[in-house]
């Protein structure tokens, strides 16, 4: 029996009762039970190919993660299942994640991607597309499962290259906490650059729609100070705006191979998929927040997608300074 | 001992005279010897972590790859050795890749986007790092090492996903024959789409360069042909002119896991490095072709990527349509 999961968290409370209505012995065996109604979540236009990706915080929130497609660009702007478990994590400030339960085998971009997390090694992981082999796609089957078979990211990864290569052990991880000091006071050099769009006036409108740009601003900014940017030092943050007037905000997540990193604008559309957003057009403003550097810019990258995703989106880049030491944690 | 490897080409009689040379039982044997001296040859402005990778190919040759960053756009545009070492065996038209010595553990994204190949579970990897970590970086002391270690890729990566998942057995994979069928003969829907400059001549000048149009798309249609891309049906090529004339092509190559594809101006900057290209800002012109679909666009990245590296070259954009059958083998 697989229960349905309408919502991207669960509360602890929640997902227990669930398990015990289940008779399962522990919120861990609940999780593969949730991930064929996570695949119904998924936004994959362009495989149709459904992932669903269910996971165990370390304060017992039960979070989902769904892969996310956008056509008209270039694949490397995809969001996996997993990369969006650890977004929606970051976003709700759970500060580790201990299990998740996936319908197919990650790959090896995603697996890449966990090694952002302290003790990675151990994070336990189950593939429930491996379940159906062996019992023959006989999904209420895995109730009798009472010890799922969870296996650590290392037997997935051997032999990782990681955080470990390159950063010291004082560095903040993804997910653990830090604020990387992000400053906007400088205004002379601050005027927005805008991207799709001529506004003057500090409230824009585009079409019926009212834009609080400085609301925008500080929201971005904050998800900048939230990025994960230990290899490049140019963490950089997003905003959105509906045309509802909510906002939701991403942070850049570096991956310390690269390529599998996050970008700021798809980590701010997990949160508005996580939180019910519905059509992209809906996005009627953007916020991007980026230090003022050379070596990574993130601007034309958002602008493109954005582009791409909603046309009427108007994009407003900031770029700030480090006030301070960037990766160094927070001394409270 | 190591030795210099100065090209990132060797043929198969160089290979077994320098392994011979070194009292070497096979080329196999050498490839570690050649890691060190392949690192020199990375271009990694953003890191500074030089990666090289040599690999062998079924016909004997001996192949490079490196590691190539690019300031100023997002890190997904970067380049691995790994990748870039299937790149070349793809532009020397090398049927597969049996072994390789690489200088760091590959990273997840690698480990992926090596399942496009054929019995990729085989392949056979060496990481020199760990072997100088046994002996205390006493890199000579490699000469010892009878056997090297090679371990399989499924060792890297167990329980992958890949090609296996959604594609047939009959479609090709990277490196095997095909040919995409692209056709760029309706004329009239093939006026080029100018991204950087607006000439209208078909004999283009930027500054004092000759550039032939014609040419350019003729050899940018070519590698769309190449092109691997069977997951979305939406193959793309790109070639690429320096200040002397000299054209470079590169096809695009996609991933099963689609984030860790390679695009088509990266495939033909590694022909570019791998031929002795040398400022990128000596690439005056540039012509994409690519599908006319909105499933995939790479126009808007590949502007973005040249602008980056050489903000004066020219991207025109040609719209090809599908002959035939993309995916299938030619029946020959
Ligand atoms: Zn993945
Ligand atoms: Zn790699």
């Amino acid at each position: 029996m697989n229960h349905t999961v309408t919502q991207f968290v669960m509360e602890a409370s929640v997902a227990e009762s669930i398990a015990r209505s289940l008779n399962l012995p522990s919120v861990l065996h609940l999780l593969p039970h949730l991930v064929h109604s996570a695949q119904s979540l998924a936004r994959p236009p362009i495989s149709n190919f459904h992932v669903g990706a269910v996971g165990l915080g370390s304060d017992g929130r039960v979070f989902v993660g769904v892969n996310v497609e956008f056509p008209g660009v270039p694949l490397h702007h995809s969001i996996h299942a997993e990369q969006f478990l650890l977004t929606n994590l970051h976003a709700h400030r759970c500060p580790s994640l201990l299990a998740l339960a996936v319908s197919a085998a990650p790959c090896g971009h995603c697996r890449q991607f966990f090694q952002e997390l302290r003790h990675s090694s151990s994070l336990k992981i189950l593939v429930t597309d491996d379940l159906n082999c062996v019992q023959n796609h006989d999904r209420i089957g895995m109730l009798d499962i009472k010890t799922p078979d969870f296996i650590p990211l290392l037997d997935f990864l051997p032999n990782p290259f990681g955080p470990r290569d390159l950063l010291d052990e004082e560095t903040p991880l993804l997910l653990e906490e830090h604020h990387n000091r992000l400053d906007l006071s400088d205004q002379a050099e601050n005027s927005p650059i805008l991207c799709n769009g001529n506004h003057n006036s500090a409230k824009l409108s585009n079409g019926n729609h009212e834009i609080n740009e400085s609301l925008l601003k500080t929201v971005a900014l904050e998800a900048a100070n939230d990025a994960h940017a230990p290899y490049s030092g140019c963490p950089s943050g997003v905003a959105l705006m509906d045309c509802e007037g909510k906002v939701y905000k991403g942070s850049y997540a570096e991956s310390a191979a690269y390529n599998p990193s996050l970008g700021p604008v798809q980590a701010a559309l997990v949160a508005y998929i996580a939180r019910g957003g519905g059509d992209y057009e809906r996005i009627v403003a953007a916020a991007l927040v980026e230090t003022k550097t050379a070596k990574i810019r993130q601007d034309d990258t958002a602008r493109l997608l954005l582009k791409a995703i909603s046309p009427k989106c108007e994009l407003r880049v900031y770029n700030c300074q480090l006030a301070g030491n960037v990766c160094k944690k927070l001394s409270v």
